[in-house]
């Protein structure tokens, strides 16, 4: 029989999902696994969105137009002002969920072959839209020590190379938690200018910060800076409003010509989900106390989280300014205990505490770069997710250091 | 500023969207425009979707499983039991529409620089996949003369090359109409096989045939002659169902390497809809009836369509087998009159009856290869959607006569 083709074999697997067997196998002998492994909260999506799917009464359920309906487009517009960015509803192009705005930005800029730039610990998904669009990532390490900022600018200028067309980054950092400043932000535009590259911010995350921390848009740092044309803003429903299901993102950009391509990318796919633009657009104007009540309720968990993880002799954790991650590095991978996916398979596979037990993502999903004496890549780090409500974190988290103290003992 | 690249300038923009502004700007000077040009029938959804969308309580509209949810694969595979056809669940990939069904496809089995070969007239979205991918497409021509029907075999051993990675077709046919006999479909079996190539087949209009006509799926070809490996039918709930706007498709195969290839893909992606799988699932055990009476709906208005344009000299237009297009050669193009891009324009620019006027797709869109002497490209073809009642059909049909009369006399 016919071969797959390189790119087809290359897309990667999703690290996380991975696991899903041997935590189905945990349940099948009936343990209740506590999900910490992925970025699907518990939190309810605003009844708003269900109340305009069911009130939309059509006797057609057509395509919408390939932009997005107008009407979605016109209420993310007001949704950006009131976050204090102005964006005009022509800069926006509805896309499939945040990972179809990944996928038209990356393919406007390169050809295959090309090069982008971003940095690790990432989200592994960038990876997969590379393979399938035939360039190569090359990544800059951020360390738990620098709470995963950005490290010294000559280790970006090192990573650019000649066929480099973009900068990625991700912030607030889906799997750190990690929080740009704005003089990072500033820095990597600094780059982008200098090297003649897009600038890419994958912004999904934006409301969700702590401690009035606040998460600059690129879209103010890149007007501030002159580099709009550089600037594409990478957007998503699904976090802070709950819409993980609706599949509906956006590609934010002042480049005429990008977003031009990406429109004609987007008319091939002919159009994004029609209910969930309906639904999506009837939050955008939620009042500010949406997102003070997301946030409180995510930094109880992440507080719950941080503090359970530095209890842990060994573990290093600084506490994360945003997004609902934690990414902490763990006392393991070193002679005779195994690394991260070795105690992430432990958990589901030979431990339990009273017929319960835990399912995190291994650091090792996490990193481009293959592990070294400098770089363990994530051997010796585990991501957990805090999407779960306190009492059961709370409990995850005991559970998880009674299993974490076994798999060190074995 | 920094430029696009050469693939984002490359992917092309929907021929049929080209000609959107023109025809806003005959609304805005109080024209009713029949919209003849596009796949977006006027058929209701049947209600049981909106139910089950509404029906649907859940606190928090999660990921579905990137594969597809369970309930969708399963009904899925009955839909196809009761067509005739073999289908287990795991063999199906549910994506976003069609449309990813083919992205996904194409990716796995091409590296950059690969080719595929389809015919054209042809989908033209499948132009805009593969410059994202950055494969070549090459293609077959058929003609007016048969019926649009595959031509001597030896067209297809010509545009076969070392990079040919796989064949593409579409039956029942978008533009054409045209169903391919299964005679035409082992042909392209034997070819796939003889040069090591995977088949791929688009069959989102498999129920709309008429005269008893049936369109042999691939599926079951494929399992005939024993190259179930090399089969992928690409599918789609749109057409058949009227649910355009769910965006819901689907890959089917036995090839579990290839399956596996664009369930990663997917996994990148996160997940299709979530309520256009709830309610897209509820649909799949609608009985025959449902095809019954929409075969008989469109089997009206495509003989509305057919006779009017038969009735115009000079018109080349055998009745289609299938799907809800009609593609027809006009007397145009010719010494001192226009092509059907013309036509198209001055159709909406410098025509009218009584304040009405049509917008039909012209030919050129659905060509891949330049006009020149031995094929005019489609400068004297037009495409034209029955997607109207038929009582409008009647009218617009009456009133495509009078400006194409106009258009000839100009």
């Amino acid at each position: 029989m016919s071969d797959l083709s390189r790119r087809g074999r290359s897309v990667p697997a999703s690290p996380i999902r991975r696991l899903v067997p041997l935590a189905d196998q945990a349940k099948k002998r009936g343990i209740t696994v506590h999900h910490l492994n992925i970025g699907q909260p518990d939190i309810a999506t605003p009844e708003a969105f269900f109340d305009a799917v069911r009130r939309f009464r059509v006797p057609v359920l057509a395509y919408a137009p390939s932009e997005g309906i107008a009407e979605l487009r016109d209420a993310m517009s007001g949704y950006f002002r009131n976050s204090g960015l102005g964006v005009a509803p022509e800069e926006i192009v509805i896309t499939t969920g945040g990972s179809e705005a990944i996928l038209f930005a990356l393919a406007a800029v390169t050809d295959p072959g090309d090069e982008i730039v971003t940095f690790e610990p990432l989200y592994p998904n960038y990876l997969g839209f590379a393979a399938m669009l035939g360039i190569e990532v090359r990544v800059v390490t951020t360390r738990a020590e620098d709470g995963y900022h950005l490290p010294q600018p000559e280790e970006l200028e090192r990573a650019i190379g000649p066929r480099t067309r973009a900068i990625l980054y991700c912030s607030p950092g889906n799997p750190t938690g990690t929080v740009l400043r704005r003089e990072e932000i500033e820095q990597l535009v600094e780059a982008a200018r200098r090297h003649d590259l897009f600038l890419f911010a994958d912004e999904v995350y934006r409301e969700i910060v702590y401690e009035g921390v606040r998460a600059p848009s690129l879209i103010e740092v890149a007007a501030a800076s002159g580099i709009e044309d550089r600037a594409v803003v990478l957007d998503s429903v699904s976090k802070r409003f709950n819409l993980c299901g609706a599949r509906i993102g956006a590609l934010v950009t002042r480049n005429a010509e990008l977003r031009a391509s990406a429109v004609r990318m987007a008319q091939a796919r002919l159009s994004s989900p029609t209910l969930g633009q309906i639904g999506a657009a009837a939050l955008m104007d939620l009042p500010p106390a949406h997102f003070e009540v997301l946030r409180a309720e995510y930094r109880r968990r992440r507080d719950i989280v941080h503090e359970a993880l530095t209890a842990i002799p060994g573990v290093l954790c600084r506490r994360p300014e945003g997004a609902f991650y934690v990414f902490a590095r763990l006392p393991i991978a070193r002679k005779g205990i195994g690394d991260s996916d070795d105690l992430a398979r432990f958990l589901l596979t030979d431990f339990e505490e009273g017929k319960e037990t835990v399912m995190v993502a291994p650091g090792t999903g996490f990193y481009a770069t293959p592990a070294s004496a400098s770089n363990p890549a994530g051997a010796d780090e585990i991501r957990i997710a805090y999407v779960l409500e306190s009492d059961r974190l709370r409990r995850a988290m005991a559970i998880f250091r009674h299993g974490l103290e076994k798999f060190c003992a074995v």
